[in-house]
């Protein structure tokens, strides 16, 4: 029996740990710690670390438990009241970058013939990638700042709940139909299916649990171990019988169970595998597969381009999106700004493309940078325009 | 990819905890559940799940954790107070086992010479097996008749604690020897080796990371991944450069750190991930390396020898331990009684003789058979024996 795995794992814990923290006292989250991490011990740069099965795996399952806590977080009563505007904002600034990223992996011609999947569908893929906002880091700025309850605030907050299930949808779509074989036909009736299956199941065992829950209120650890499974279950099945990614499942999976009484023990419980074990191996394990030897000129071009878009996207289609609901001129600007950061969403998505052969592994490196760009310039950014209002009519006050 | 593996975690850990349960109802530890779930999926019954690389390597990080978790449970000043009497309870009551051990499996010729060690090795390692108590269902059942602060009880606690690091010892120096090439004084280099490296090591880690802790009192979260992340380096380095077991690492690792001051929040989130993750592997994959058909009739007279002999060297052994050491006889087999079930330490053991080639995974169901009625009997002969005292000087009161 070989024992290097424990030694890689305490390597990993340490490291993301530690950078984790550096770029936490620079303002920045954890995640870009952890990611620099990866990159810092794959082969990118030390080469210490390789891939392996355990790696993966456990990493994958980082990923389900990481989706079913943004699930779990999700708060539905928060939608309700920030309502249209919310999802106007949300749905303008998914289609912007969709497009957008689709126009640059088009134009940088990213999308690779050795790969099962249409070139077509490749390059969607980049702007699903795009869509999902990572909003804990604007949310972070935004109460340092005190900001967070101005009306540019709640719609960020709003939108980003939105932007997160149209982004859930547009991936759902796009890997239904990885599979060449399939057409779109059989495409939807799986969506419908798998939709129809997490509803029946999904509700089903959360009136059950639920009432299981209410009538005892003694240690909780049996029904968050069953929840556990129970999100294992929703990710594999959505897997294996509805060609719809894990992920999906295990973010329904959350949704679900999002109204449960006991959601923040739950919440909590995960949160300790998570930090503990199974997140730090993920975030890693994206590092450890950006090679920088891989970096063409090409790709080296769309790093560039795409980070623009990235940033442009949101900036333009959520302030659009603000613009169209009435906000003012800098309210819309201050929105866009706020849903620039893109964060564990996409590198979720992207891992998941890539299992499916809708992106290939050179891709790893500028999807990294752009996630590592926009998360450190959000804040600073956000700084930029929500001073402007303060300086300005300060002698009304 | 395949995704058959969140699918068999899924069954794993949604059968062991109900099947846990149904023990646990039934006034025995929720380990008994678990084993049997392994049991029912295994090749023994359903034969539904294997064993694969990504359960070995789960269930050796749950091992490691178990074992971390023992090590940071053990109550030092406990173990002071208790003393000298303890102190022989547990020495005669591990060298009893440990003979009767070598015993059974030399009568029965158990030993084979497809393993790599010598057959002498091989007959000691069920010796091992047999040394370490599990007391946790004493005390839950002297708790519940209120007796675990008698004479008898107190003395059981102590004896047990010993017990644990006495075995763990026996361990370190068998499988040390378990490289045929390596003679005993190498051997003795190497624990003497591995034993200084803990205690340097160990205190050097735990002097920083108290100072860290005792000036920073904000969220824990970063002591206990540094905390794991050292377990893990423990762990590696007593396998890798001492050729002791893994585990023995893990148990100094959390001997040394029971002495922090974060003690209880630390043991709280190891165990999060324990019963959520990586314990529920563990138990269910000793169940599944047990097979029926491997059952030939020298293993079942082997089976019900070895059972005798645990119960029987226990009761005796600790028995004659306490008597030495001024306990009447009623104390004395009450004290014996109390030590005789066996749990996850027989289980890590066997697991990890396994993984040395000292034991034949033939041996997997003798020895669950002995861990599971072991644990059975304790609480029924403990009521029995505790109970003729209160039966007789009644009239005295």
């Amino acid at each position: 029996m070989n024992y290097d795995y424990l030694l890689f794992l305490a390597i990993i814990l340490f490291s993301t740990k530690l950078l984790g923290l550096v770029t936490r006292r620079a303002h920045m989250p954890q995640v870009v710690g952890a990611l620099l991490a990866g990159l810092l011990l794959g082969p990118a740069c030390l080469n210490l670390i390789h891939g392996s099965t355990f790696l993966n795996q456990v990493s994958e399952i980082g990923v389900i438990i990481l989706m079913f806590m943004a699930g779990l977080e999700t708060d539905t009563e928060e939608l309700k009241k920030s309502g249209l505007a919310s999802f106007v904002i949300a749905l303008v600034g998914v289609i912007a970058p969709l497009l957008g990223g689709l126009g640059v992996a088009y134009v940088c011609k990213v999308g690779s013939d050795d790969l099962p999947a249409s070139t077509f569908l490749q390059y969607i893929f980049i702007g699903i990638i795009l869509t999902a906002t990572s909003v804990s880091i604007s949310v972070e700025t935004l109460k340092e700042m005190g900001k967070i309850s101005t009306k540019a605030g709640t719609a960020i907050l709003g939108a980003a709940i939105i932007d997160d299930i149209l982004g859930i949808v547009a991936l759902t779509i796009v890997t239904s139909m990885a599979d060449p074989s399939t057409n779109i036909f059989v495409v939807l009736v799986k969506i419908v299916g798998f939709f129809v299956f997490a509803v029946a199941f999904g509700f089903a065992f959360y009136f059950v649990i639920q009432k299981w829950i209410s009538k005892d209120p003694r240690p909780n650890r049996r029904y968050v171990i069953l929840i556990f499974a129970f999100c294992l279950v929703m990710s594999f099945c959505a897997e294996a019988f509805f060609g719809v990614a894990d992920i999906t499942g295990a973010y329904a999976a959350g949704l679900i169970l999002s109204h449960s009484t006991k959601r923040e023990i739950v919440y909590q419980e995960f949160d300790t595998v998570s930090y503990m074990l199974v997140a730090p191996v993920f975030f890693a394990s994206i590092g450890l597969k950006v090679e920088i030897s891989s970096m063409s000129s090409n790709i080296l071009l769309f790093t560039i381009a795409l980070l623009i878009v990235a940033i442009l996207t949101k900036v333009v289609g959520c302030g659009f999106g603000a613009k169209i609901m009435g906000y003012s001129n800098r309210e819309s600007i201050q929105i866009g700004v706020g849903m620039i950061s893109r964060g564990e969403v996409a590198l979720i998505v992207a891992n998941k493309g890539e299992a499916l052969g809708l992106i290939s592994e050179s891709l790893y490196a500028p999807i990294v940078v752009m996630v590592v760009i926009t998360t450190i310039i959000t804040p600073i950014l956000l700084k930029i325009v929500f001073k402007k209002k303060t300086a300005r009519p300060v002698s009304a006050v």
